[in-house]
Formats: C-alpha cells, structure tokens, sequence
C-alpha cells in the first residue's frame, strides 16, 4: 500500500468531481451564468486544474454530459440479444426512466434551452453528443435489418426521430405521463413502422 | 362612406397590431423580458386599451399565438378529402414549411424556451393552445379511423406525437433539413404505424 494517494487516482477523483459540478451547476443556474470559476470552486480544484483538462467552458459541459450518457447507457453498448423488440423495450424504458428522473432531466432540460437559441451551441451538440450516442443505436438497428427483422431500406436516422421524438416532446411539454407502457408502446408503433 | 372611421373596424385593427407586437416582442427579446406596457407602446395604443380585452401579459400572449396558428391553420380545419395519406401530406408539408420559415419559427422557439423552463407556463400552453389544435388533428384521424383507414384501437394522442414530434425534435436541434420530402416521409412511416 502507497504512503501517499494514488496521484493518478486523485487525478481521476478530482476530474469526476469537475464534471459533476459542472452539471449541477447548468441545471441550477443554467449553461449561460455558469463560469470556470464557479466550477472550480464547486469542485474544490483550482482553475488551472480545469485548463490543464479542458479548453473551455464548453467543452468540460460537453464532457460533463457526454459522462452522463456514457453512465447511463452501460458503456455505450445497446443490449442485442436478437431479439429486436425485447432489446428496444428495455433501451426505451431505461430511456423513459431517465427523463422522468429529476435527477437527469433538470440538467438536458437546461442545455435543451440553450441549445434551441443558439445554433452554434445546437452543433456542437449534434456532433459531440447525439451523433457519437446516435451511432451506438444505429449498430443496434442495423443489426436487426441484417436479420431482416428492420426494413432494408429504412433510414436510420429517421428511424431513431420516430422512436425517440416522441418521448422527447412528451417530456418537453409535460404533456403526458413518462411510464414502462408509454416506453412499449413507442416500440409497438415503431416496429410496426419499420418492419420489412 | 362613413364620416369617421367605423369605431369597429378600428378596434379590431387595434387588436390586431397588439397581437402581432405581442408576438414580434416575445420573438426579440424572449417571453420573460415583454411587458404590457412595451406591447402598448409597439403597437401604438394606450396600456388600458390592452388591459380593456387581457387580464395580463400571459393571456394577451396566447391569443398572439393563438390567432398565428388560427391563421396558419386556415381557421383550425383540417382537408379532409377522404384521402388520409394526401391529407397528411398536405397538412404536414405545410407544418414543415412553417417551421423552416424564420418569420414562424422565431416566436415559436421564444416560447418553446419559456415552456421547457416553466411547469404552468407549460400547463396553459396545453391547455390553451395545444389541445384546442390537437382536437382538431384528432377529429379528421377519427375520421380515417371510421373509413377504416387507421387502427380502430389507435390512441390519438399518442398517434399526433408520431406524427409530429420527429418534425419538432428536428427543428429543435437543427439537425436535419425540413423539406416536402421529410414529410412525406413522416407520413409514410406514420401510416405504415397505424394501419388496421
């Protein structure tokens, strides 16, 4: 056993740590008040911990979101069993259960805001965050049209808008319950959409 | 000809120019920053004319939004020609073409932001002006349901999500273009969804 902590532990402790205030920051105060400094003194870090790690405001936020999703997806892997329907149920759930999770949703509900006003933030976005979690569900889908389960020609991504578009706006508006049948029911209508 | 100006013919240009600076101010500078009196003074009227038909600022707003959907709705009736697939695309074309339209898309952005921040903002915005417009859309799918052109057992309000929510998600984030193309597609898939 080391007399000292680990530095590359606490490396990794204190870039958690950053990250995490990062997101409780956007969703206490939004993405526009929130500063390096603030984050940094959240963190308990010193500034120049965070420019070692990161360019910008933007981009430990990114990150910040990015860990979020990596966490809650199980790294990044979709269940493929073979079984299309039973895989998109269980994503579908774990999905609805996120947004009906205040833990989850106050921050995307903070960065959805920024991202509607502001075109450049909404590209970023697009290319750091929902194109790489986009892929990951296309291998999914892709794997069920090569089992013939999907249509051949269907565009995935029209095929990830008709499934998730839904719930998104559902939970936008509050204009519905976030619940395990309304999780099943979107894959019902989505299979019955995308079948060959 | 009248002497003097017909008394109603002014009052309801007077309304209307405190609908359209309504609707202008929560455009430039965001719901939360319009004020009656900034309505009064765009609109060239005193603020008690405005407070003589509005209880406040959120009730005169509404109607703002209200009479642009009335407008581009053409007075809230769907087509209904017996054809659901040509109605839905024509329905949904036009739908496409107001979102890619920045005169349309604006205000609409303007209080998308306000609504995902605000629960009871959310509430009178369903209330208000997303369930008078979706019992609309219901009334003509209803329609397809009895010619027995969609799924009897097809819940609707579920049914307006699919069809719509692809198109709101898109728009959002900007990432995708908003073409006649794309909702013909959206209707192809919807149909395919909720055949009998």
């Amino acid at each position: 056993m080391p007399k000292h902590p680990d530095p590359a532990r606490r490396s990794e402790r204190s870039r958690q740590a950053i990250l995490d205030a990062a997101r409780e920051l956007v969703s206490e105060v939004g993405y526009a008040k929130v500063s390096i400094e603030a984050i940094a003194a959240r963190a308990g870090v010193g500034k120049q911990t965070i420019y070692r790690w990161w360019r910008s405001k933007g981009a430990v936020i990114f990150d910040a979101f990015l860990a979020l999703s990596e966490a809650d997806e199980g790294g990044m892997a979709l269940p493929d069993t073979g079984d299309i329907e039973a895989d998109l149920k269980t994503v579908m759930r774990a999905t609805v259960a996120e947004f009906a999770d205040p833990a989850f949703e106050g921050p995307i509900r903070a960065l959805t805001t920024e991202i509607i006003n502001d075109p450049g933030l909404a590209a970023q976005y697009r290319e750091r965050l929902a194109a790489p979690v986009d892929e990951v569900k296309k291998a999914r889908l892709r794997s069920a049209q090569q089992a013939g389960q999907l249509a051949a020609d269907l565009d995935l991504g029209v095929a990830l808008e008709l499934l998730y578009a839904p719930l998104f706006q559902r939970w936008i508006y509050r204009s519905g319950p976030l619940t395990p049948d309304y999780a099943d029911t979107l894959v019902d209508l989505f299979l019955k959409a995308t079948r060959p």
